[in-house]
């Protein structure tokens, strides 16, 4: 296999001609070619090491070698759908069952985050006879036409977007720039109430509710924290609706929360949801995913009449490379892991926020940490730009970050769970040196990028930033600033 | 990798436990337990080899070494997501564009077939600004809801089963069984003005059509062939319309029909889908799959604004099997192999039709064919039952055949491409020993099954089938038998 067949400028060129226009590459004026992988790092095609802070996909670290001989073992006995008996699908699904609570004890195997999602959706709808969906603002759930309905993170770009009538859009449960903040008495309550509210409002249209689904933790939303307890009176509300709560993990499962296997068990251990549904982590790239359910929404869904099958869901090498998975989780203690060294990351970044003012929040929980950056701390106008800048700096510099979130300017760290200690202080002392503006362009920094650093060279001095001690709330009070929601 | 973990009755146990109820095995009365796979047979745990004359996942053959190898040395390396550069990548996409007609050059990677198909429906939907769907009655287009309202074979399925308002559903071109047979002077026109009505009365309700969607050879829609010149009249209306033509090739793509690698291509060298969709054998079984477009459609679908992000579609280890999977084809000529083994299997057929009343309709293309049992030739009764007992009985001599169409009564051939004449002929034999009441039940047939077969030990005598040498027509002109359809 070699690692690179055409010179870069014939891969764009070839890019151009024959993949969709809508699927856009990282830093498209200057893409990177990236040939090998290992662990957290990646090599472009003249050997260059870039440094992985992004992704969560290649959960165990990249072409982990347990998993890639699980994948070509079985890949060389057998691949096939799962209308056959094989005891990779039914141990998997043991094994997956055993990192949940007791009652979401049935598995459908699917092969992306997009499908589990759409399949919990078919299941909400089949037991209750309901339709309508709530879902939280700023949320992303998946590119097949069902989720896009309800995704506002992907329907706001549309230019034309007309959202669906059974899609009712809850507030997002941020506690920094949301309606409810940390100096809120009650924002569990507040935020729960705002579904319920929706809830009475479809009730009164003669709509009734199948669902409310979110992540556990909003990853394009901003990485956002839900306030303890959040999930529960939501959950409280939609049963009373008749409707199913539905938890995303596709981003923040498998043990990335440090504390906890799965992020909704953040929430407190009284909180089961009635359909969980995995992905991008959970087969370390390959496409495989899961949702999981209890007896009694299965059954319901079995009595519809119609027979679920999924040509590639639960075949046995995606389930092989699934246990593998899970083996090395284990073996490497990563979730420990991502609790410790997650845990460093976001006090090295607590220590970026003292200093810099442009920082305006940190948040997280494992090797799921958010650096909020804004203009400023009281009126916490979104530092867009500048979040890209530290971005492209970062490139330049070969450590891969991303901005995520409604405003783009929330630095995104979900790296490969192996992430250690050096690489967060490697990461944490660039963006520093950027945001003190010590960092010099490097010599290969295109002109345009050069122009645009020429307005942003120091960030802070050009925008005559100032340290507040204050953090201003949604109904006009300062308070002392928080940093709760960045504990792990 | 032991290729055995739990003795088969803790296999069966776990299932039941772990998996949605809802996934069915086959001949759940005593399922099989496949260990192992190579070419076109499987293996038991016992190490009883089965004749797979259905998988047309494991297309160039089960656990094809050239395949495995491709596959094993990629993730070894890298399998990362298509917002890097990567040639795997582009010279995937140029190798699949190169076996399409010209204008279809732009590609969009995912993980399913019906990832595909609800990708081609968001693309028709954008492009045109319509909403409406024209598809074939009995057609199946994949699992996520979007698909499950296109899909009658589907929707049909459920007690409560709500049309969508904006799906139409087209006569289904079927020339045996359908509204007009071989008999009609003209069933190409027919069929599509049949396309035409619905797109009028969708008007008449102010709505309007952004696709028409078949597969290009229906499979679960009981192996129909469509007359050549169906599609290019169907795409004149519906282009007329503002619409698009969506050709499904998720079955029957890749050489299986034998003189081309598309079946769309089947109805001649004029006609050009503006969607192809392609899934279960482009990768062997890998979890991949293809959307074909051409660049106006692509360029439409950027314009709305929407970036499309697919996290596993297109990654290097999907695309390396992609191929890998071309290459096996060409080196081993497969679509060849498929025209001659297909045109030997159809011979032999025939044969067992001009012997067996029950036998009613032989057709296909390559080594996609069906065989459709009727208890009576003039009323075409479906004969759903015998078709079922010969499936059962084929299992019991380790051949692995299904059933399907709407009254599952089309015994359905698409086994791997690497199918020999020799597997032809056993199979064949098989059928016509149980046709013809010679084969005794082996000592390991269930109880239940022997009593199912007392009764239909000799399916044709206990029928009191007679052998008629004419067909019924729709119009009630019997006429004479035709073998036209079962050309290749």
């Amino acid at each position: 296999m070699t690692a690179e067949i055409f010179p870069k400028v014939k891969t764009i060129d070839l890019r151009k001609k024959h993949i969709g226009p809508s699927c856009k590459v990282f830093f498209s004026h200057d893409p990177i070619k990236i040939v090998r992988a290992k662990g957290q790092y990646m090599y472009d095609e003249n050997g260059v090491r870039y440094l992985d802070c992004i992704n969560n996909v290649a959960h165990v670290g990249h072409s982990h070698p347990m998993v890639v001989k699980a994948g070509a073992e079985q890949m060389e006995l057998l691949n096939t759908n799962s209308r056959f008996l094989h005891d990779n699908l039914v141990q998997y699904a043991q094994r997956l069952q055993a990192t949940l609570p007791e009652k979401l004890s049935v598995c459908y195997f699917v092969n992306s985050g997009s499908e589990a999602n759409d399949l919990a959706l078919r299941l909400a709808w089949e037991y209750t006879g309901h339709k309508d969906v709530i879902t939280l603002d700023n949320a992303y759930h998946g590119h097949v036409s069902s989720l896009i309905n309800i995704s506002p993170y992907k329907f706001h770009q549309l230019a034309n977007a007309e959202q669906s009538k059974s899609v009712h859009v809850a507030l997002s449960p941020d506690l920094y720039r949301g309606n409810y903040r940390q100096d809120h008495p009650d924002p569990a309550t507040a935020y729960a109430d705002d579904v319920n509210n929706l809830i009475q409002k479809a009730h009164e249209k003669g709509h009734k509710v199948a669902a409310f689904i979110a992540e556990s933790l909003q990853s394009c939303g901003g990485q956002v924290i839900p306030p303890a307890g959040y999930f529960q009176k939501v959950a409280q509300h939609v049963h009373r609706a008749g409707g199913l709560f539905i938890a995303d993990e596709v981003q923040v499962g498998f043990g990335r929360v440090g504390t906890h296997f799965w992020a909704f068990q953040l929430q407190g251990e009284d909180f089961v949801p009635d359909i969980v549904t995995m992905g991008k982590p959970i087969g370390n790239g390959h496409p495989m995913s899961c949702v999981v359910t209890t007896r009694e929404v299965a059954e319901a869904f079995k009595n519809s009449g119609m027979e679920y099958f999924n040509t590639f869901g639960g075949n046995p090498v995606s389930c092989a490379i699934g246990l593998a998975v899970l083996d090395v989780i284990e073996k490497e203690d990563l979730q420990g892991n991502a609790l410790r060294v997650g845990g460093y990351l976001t006090r090295l970044l607590e220590q970026q926020k003292e200093k810099h003012p442009l920082v305006g929040d940190i948040r997280g929980r494992g090797l799921f940490v958010g650096a909020e950056l804004v203009r400023d701390r009281v009126k916490l106008t979104p530092a867009t730009a500048e979040a890209q800048d530290i971005i492209y700096k970062l490139k330049e510099q070969h450590i891969l970050l991303s901005a995520d979130g409604p405003h783009r300017n929330v630095l995104k760290f979900k790296p490969p769970m192996c992430f250690s200690e050096e690489d967060a202080d490697m990461v944490v002392e660039k963006i520093d040196q950027i945001l003190t503006g010590t960092l010099n362009a490097p010599l290969s920094l295109s002109f345009t990028m050069r122009i645009f650093l020429h307005f942003f060279t120091d960030i802070e001095k050009a925008l005559g930033l100032q340290m507040p001690s204050t953090v201003h709330t949604k109904n006009g009070t300062p308070s002392p600033q928080s940093l709760w929601h960045s504990h792990i």
